[in-house]
């Protein structure tokens, strides 16, 4: 996969988590998934269509999902819910809109679908290519989550 | 949201089991997503772009996805392997492939991601978009499917 694909997604994901969630996010190792699957507890995903169709996918731990809805919302939050799910799609919807933004300057041009938002314990996205799949680890305080991006080859 | 979007979907779905996996499929009543929350056990979801901006999800209980599989690879499935989910994968892209064919002859035209296969008993899928999530249900002899479609309104 061209690396120029990768870099915009991982440092929009630091940036969108900073300003619209104020969580402080450190980047791992970003690696290729194998054996090696992120396993979520709600994930948002969207698909990405243009200059190579793929997908994306934001992929959190209970913990770290209620502390973004908890600092986006003004309130607390103990479950999974419906508000919750919204807050993780705004996150994701945001990230690969500010990825698509450094993308077209870079000189290229991807759209991008709504969001779908996946909830249920320790659930696992493939996606479905030929091209790799390259997941892109966070650490913050509330726990780690998982950025994943994948091109068709 | 415009009917001329959803029956493309639905019809696809027919086809494509049957053609593909040799399944045959009654569509039940269409329902619009409020509180009946579809729950898969895999699931395969696209990101439509153009006309509108959508999704697409297509969700198995673990049943109907394992008949699906072995008639397709013409193999046996117990779990939900790997080459489960490119099954699954490749019955959601061809069904979002024969729907986008059928909404281009009636003047609609739109892009699709690659899909994406979400695994994890009973996950839920939440568009997140202004529009209506519209739920089709299918019964087969391995068991309930659902496919699930979106758009931006």
């Amino acid at each position: 996969m061209n690396v120029d694909y990768v870099n915009p997604f991982l440092s929009a994901a630091v940036k969108v988590l900073k300003t619209m969630a104020h969580i402080a996010s450190q980047p791992g190792k970003p690696y290729l998934k194998n054996n090696q699957v992120a396993e979520g507890d709600i994930s948002g995903i969207i698909g990405l269509t243009g200059e190579k169709n793929g997908s994306m996918a934001v992929s959190f731990s209970k913990e770290c999902a209620l502390k973004l809805a908890i600092n986006m919302v003004g309130k607390e939050f103990n479950e999974l819910t419906n508000e919750v799910a919204n807050a993780v799609g705004e996150v994701t919807s945001t990230i690969a809109s500010d990825a698509r933004a450094d993308l077209f300057m870079r000189g290229y041009s991807f759209s991008a679908s709504i969001p779908s938002v996946v909830t249920g314990e320790g659930h696992t996205i493939r996606h479905i290519s030929q091209g790799p799949t390259i997941v892109m680890p966070f650490e913050t305080e509330a726990g780690p989550f998982f950025v994943e991006a994948c091109f068709d080859s």
